[in-house]
């Protein structure tokens, strides 16, 4: 298969890249994308980013932020990093890329444990995990072409504890290779509007 | 107490109004509201909505949209509506309202079943529905001062059976004054991050 992946050098990007990347061809994105360039919070980009690579047979994303702040500190302003990255840069991707998409291809989209388990300061996140969420769910049944859609949900990575661990007290943070495996199952299994968890 | 109920005069809100009218001071907004005009879709409309009324016990939304379309018509541009008032209106009164809602008070939003039972063209609705879910459960563990947070969640109500059954085939209505009882519920108890599915 010919692979796109947006992200892939970040902590979770770089392990499904090694995983399907003995197999498959792999494309990465990101925003200083190795082969090529795109900024998911911009339609524009990430058209640019199709036209640019052509047909593919999966598209995965492993990007996408927002930012973290307490609810009594949290503006619309603040909450606009996750709309706009989190949320409409992910739903995005599948609106503007499913015709460059090849028949009985899929999507693979990122949301992330803080909707299920809350943490401090996660609102933001959550919201925007939430959303993708039931946009994978819907958007399933609908696919044009057998192409299918899936999102894969993580707990935090083993790799980033030392950078965000005190975010998540009392998490147990999974290996990002574990967390690869799930983008794996979509890409190659043949189910569709799941939201595979990588709790434990 | 003194509860504003934003969309009361809706087919959910009416009957919000009338299940808490009985003993509750209500403030009846909308976008042409009874006693206060407010476009959720605008913050400085929400704000000066807030800056009006001053403080209140409640806060019920009843009130946001989005666009039906099937996922290979779906644009950026037509997903906006959703993003707009369903999502970010329903996520900034709570932004936006926290300061105005006295101790121990509480918000309530609306969801919607589509997100957890799609249906064709409610992949924009069930996005936004998702997020807002997401965003209650997150929020409730550090809203101010005792604040509570809830979402209810209907099924299309039979009073919305003859204008909009069509999108729902095969579902079973339930009673907009059933739906209701869901916001009592919220307002009038104790519990906080919680989504109230009123399926059946």
């Amino acid at each position: 298969m010919r692979i796109l992946i947006v992200g892939a050098s970040g902590t979770i990007g770089t392990k499904i890249t090694e995983a399907l990347g003995r197999k498959h061809e792999i494309i990465r994105a990101g925003r200083n994308g190795a082969d090529v360039s795109v900024d998911i919070t911009s339609p524009d980009s990430i058209a640019a980013m199709y036209e640019a690579i052509g047909c593919v047979d999966a598209v995965i994303n492993a990007s996408g932020g927002a930012n973290f702040k307490a609810i009594p500190e949290l503006t619309p302003e603040l909450n606009e990093k996750g709309i706009q990255s989190k949320l409409k840069g992910q739903v995005n991707l599948v609106l503007l890329g499913q015709e460059y998409v090849n028949d009985g291809g899929s999507f693979t989209l990122t949301t992330g444990v803080m909707m299920d388990d809350p943490i401090p300061m996660g609102a933001s996140a959550a919201m925007a995990n939430g959303g993708v969420k039931a946009f994978v769910k819907a958007a399933a049944i609908e696919m044009p072409r057998g192409i299918r859609i899936n999102c894969v949900s993580p707990n935090i990575a083993e790799e980033s504890w030392e950078r965000l661990g005190e975010k998540f007290a009392g998490f147990t943070p999974v290996p990002a290779q574990k967390v690869a495996r799930a983008y794996v199952k979509s890409a190659e299994g043949a189910q569709t509007g799941q939201n595979y968890e990588v709790y434990h």
